[in-house]
């Protein structure tokens, strides 16, 4: 008899569900569109029903779930399962998310927020699968983090750590949302990369991402990659500037965690060697020289599915006997 | 009947052993000059008379002895019980000190870096006793930590997690002796607090510094916390400058770590409240506003004693059945 858990990724655009093995292989997925503006009634029906739907399809008994686990943004309390607000779903206050999905799908259910979720995916699944020690620094809006110790995820004493994007690494430098100022989020995310291209072509710089600006009224963090991968000099300043402080903060997790690896994963690691070549370079001009480099820099390899295989592997590690 | 577990502390000035019983606590202690100029052999031969002075007095069976910790500068293999180099006593290179003091004490040994073993020592008998999650800072010629994840040391995958004197919080700051540039401690430490105040008099600062410059030719980080505690401007400003770097670091150990306590330990920690009340000043305005502080700030307790004892402290982890 197979026994599963379930992974649900709980995302603002998207719910979506998978039906994942022992062997952490993803026996079936399925997605839905986010109903946010049915508050939470309507989105933890959602998940239920799209979880659902998995077990419907594959003729999967429910009493061999083993367990679902639910990956969600934050902020949550992990401990009591509850998501205390949503940025992009109004109506989240305090929700009890956790147990009402174990109620509904009448299996025990574990949360976790999505960053740990994703990076607990591409160690049990991804890049990290024949390591010990992993982080996972997701380069998308902000720089989102996820810090594996010894095959667990390091929550910390209030489930407040592994918040890589909010080191301070200028100190009183930019203000970040977080109320900060001078975060690693700042000088290197999606994000960060379009902000800064616009201020200098604002600033009057010349090149492809002027000749951008000037036709759509904006710059994404594409633009810049792609103009950065085409010789263009701005681009590939801005692009230079956000890896360089990507490798800083790569230094900087070898210095607490001395890990076996850091992957990367998001929209700007989606240029692959582009980013990964010149990030190995700057990693090793400002790495200290105590000690050889012996932390290795990966892509990530899961893409959108590193948070269900990893909600699905929270539920494993929890409730696997 | 009673067991006991050795520690033993190595130092570049003095050698000392304690020896330590299950509640941690220590039961009787000997110290010895540490005889740099006999090389490793003598270095080791000294280890092990120390600890057996305080088996002898003490009127112990060296067969309640459940094994031997010793807490040493680095580097270190910890993995195979090596001291790979040793700063200040010549002649250490790739010495099997773990092995040697277990055949020389006839009792199972585990090597641990000097900054970790007082890391436990407070966690387990002195600041950190009722917690969890710990890190110690000690702040003294450089910025040493030791990080304790639920009761655990963090080693990292090669020994070299936990130096949070390195993580880089000005890039592209001050050059730092391990080869990066801009290191926290190179912002906050005794050594920084002497050296920054005296680069500030040579540039024609006045005040209480510049007379004990112009009296003794130097400034030493007792001077700055004794003119800041007097009310002195430039001691004031260099103090606060540093105390500020300190909290950016306890901001970034709680946003990669959340631990329940943060101890400060060394010379800057002899300030006592006038450390400790512009530290939590300064981290209250440095830290985010995602939720509120839940991590503690405290002073170090057990002194000098942090090392040995957490070196025991160390074996009984290691030995304890």
């Amino acid at each position: 008899m197979s026994q599963y858990c379930i992974g649900i990724d709980l995302g603002g655009t998207f719910i979506k569900a998978a039906l994942v093995d022992e062997e952490m292989t993803l026996r079936a997925q399925a997605a839905a569109p986010t109903p946010a503006d049915r508050g939470p009634d309507g989105v933890i029906e959602t998940m239920a029903a799209t979880a659902e739907g998995l077990l419907v399809e594959g003729g999967i008994d429910p009493r061999d779930v083993l367990g679902v686990g639910i990956g969600s943004p934050g902020p949550l309390d992990l401990e009591n399962g509850l998501v205390i607000g949503m940025p992009n779903i109004p109506g989240f206050d305090n929700v009890p998310i956790r147990d009402r999905l174990a109620a509904r799908l009448a299996a025990p259910a574990v949360l976790e927020n999505d960053a740990n979720a994703a990076a607990l995916g591409e160690f049990l699944a991804g890049s990290g699968r024949d390591v010990e020690h992993m982080v996972l620094l997701t380069l998308g809006t902000g720089l989102g983090s996820g810090i594996i110790i010894a095959g667990r995820l390091l929550h910390g004493a209030h489930g407040l750590g592994g918040e890589l994007g909010h080191l301070i690494v200028q100190p009183g430098g930019e203000p970040c949302g977080c109320g900060q100022r001078g975060c690693l989020e700042r000088y290197t995310s999606a994000t960060y990369l379009a902000r800064y291209a616009r201020r200098l072509v604002e600033q009057g710089r010349g090149g492809a991402l002027a000749d951008v600006f000037a036709r759509t009224g904006e710059i994404t963090s594409k633009d810049v990659a792609e103009a950065a991968g085409a010789g263009d000099e701005l681009a590939g300043e801005v692009w230079d500037r956000a890896v360089r402080h990507l490798a800083i903060g790569c230094v900087n997790v070898c210095r607490i965690l001395d890990p076996d690896l850091i992957v990367l994963g998001g929209g700007m690691a989606k240029a692959g060697d582009d980013l990964l070549d010149p990030l190995r370079e700057h990693f090793r001009r400002e790495h200290w020289n105590l000690a050889e480099i012996r932390t290795a820099l990966a892509l990530a390899s899961l893409g959108n599915d590193a948070g269900v295989l990893g909600a699905a592997g929270v539920a494993w590690q929890r409730f696997a006997p």
